[in-house]
């Protein structure tokens, strides 16, 4: 926001005051409190960028604190019922906008920010029957700032998509690398590249993915029952020694991979 | 290996003259035949770089216009039973060594070839009772010229592991990608760089995957049971809403993944 002069002041806050130094000293913030309710007192605008399970809690402790007409987003990658009950959590007159950019990695903390990161990326945009129109363009504005392609759809639409695109892979990945553990630890040392591009994204923050299973768990036991329905056909068919049914499973995974290579994102 | 100078006359086999006609025009090869036999005839070291499906009918093809003292050696992804067998198909006096270099991508065909692919990469000769020890010396040879990092072990052995960290992998993506497809086709549009990177190897050759699968069935039945039980766990935990058991699953294949980022390969 610094970069596109969106802002004046930018207050940071966070759990651990080193990294609040930090990113002062590297020009991203102006000031810093490690206290919520202070770090957002005259806001115009609040950007949620915690573990979404935290979000109910922030927005209780800054409620009183947040000036009429301020904006309150998020960059979570759950919405659903959570921007719901943002939305009611909020003091009458400030408005919530859930948000979720696609983009970003594995890697988390100050050191990997980068103001080019939302270039090109996806964002989507919720939108519900109680949306301030000014506030979602406002927010709209925002992102299209960074250079984002927007997005808008209504929150359960968003957590039933993500569930299968993003949720879902990430568990698959922690119990894919888990299950080699379990079995022979000592395998890893000879993964190649397929492994490592396949489980990039266990190595993505514990804290932050609990709570987006978490809160989109009924999506994920869903579909985790049909991605074991599928697994269960692959083993049924190498019982079976059917490889032409195999290679047709196969080829329908890689027509459908290779139609992505063209997609909007920041592949 | 022309590039290295290990080689004179380069003579390609292949099912399309198109590609082999491309391979010469490229300098890769010197000459070329569709008939296996008579492309190998008089050949000091014969590659099989076909889907291992293949492998035994091709070496019962070729084996009668094998010279004294030739090598043939692979490049395949399974070795197990495969190797044992081709041991015993080749004429006395020729010698098989399984090789399986850690390299190469989801990508195949002559465009993609590169002479600097194996190059810090790690590849696996496997050594039997029956491995004559000339012949695996000049295999090593070759291999150590292209710059890789030799791993040595017993076929079975090769199978266990690359069962874990490939095979099965392989065929999660595969699964993964046809679910998402089953559930809700239009959502691939909305996947970013997590789903993409852990999908890439679902668009490998799905005729050579399906070879490979087949070929090391028993290991990957047996450890898609084991990934199973840990997928089932993780629903277990969502079920029941224990967020510190799924943090503890996901902080364990977090660090186990972490580790893998100075291993040898091409990471």
């Amino acid at each position: 926001m610094r970069k596109n002069a969106l802002c004046g002041h930018v207050a940071g806050c966070g759990r651990t005051e080193a990294n609040l130094i930090r990113a002062k000293e590297m020009g991203i913030i102006d000031s810093f409190d490690t206290d919520p309710a202070r770090a957002c007192e005259d806001a115009d605008l609040i950007v949620f960028a915690t573990p979404v399970g935290t979000f109910k809690e922030l927005a209780n402790r800054i409620g009183p604190l947040l000036k009429q007409g301020a904006i309150v987003m998020d960059v979570g990658s759950v919405k659903g019922g959570l921007v719901y009950e943002m939305e009611d959590l909020m003091p009458s007159g400030v408005h919530f906008i859930g948000c979720h950019p696609i983009a970003g990695s594995n890697r988390s903390g100050i050191d990997t920010a980068g103001a080019d990161l939302f270039r090109g990326a996806l964002c989507i945009i919720t939108e519900t029957s109680k949306t301030d129109s000014s506030a979602f363009q406002r927010v709209v504005g925002v992102w299209r700032t960074f250079g984002s392609v927007i997005r808008t759809m209504e929150p359960g639409e968003h957590d039933r998509i993500y569930a299968l695109v993003s949720h879902m892979p990430h568990l698959i990945a922690y119990a894919l690398v888990n299950s080699v553990d379990d079995i022979d630890g000592s395998s890893l040392g000879f993964a190649g590249q397929g492994f490592k591009d396949s489980t990039r994204i266990a190595s993505s923050s514990p804290e932050m993915w609990r709570d987006i299973v978490m809160l989109n768990r009924e999506n994920l036991l869903k579909f985790i029952d049909a991605f074991k329905g599928n697994i269960d056909a692959l083993c049924r068919h190498l019982r079976a020694g059917d490889a032409s049914a195999l290679e047709k499973e196969f080829r329908r995974a890689k027509k459908l991979r290779e139609a992505l290579k063209d997609n909007i994102g920041n592949d």
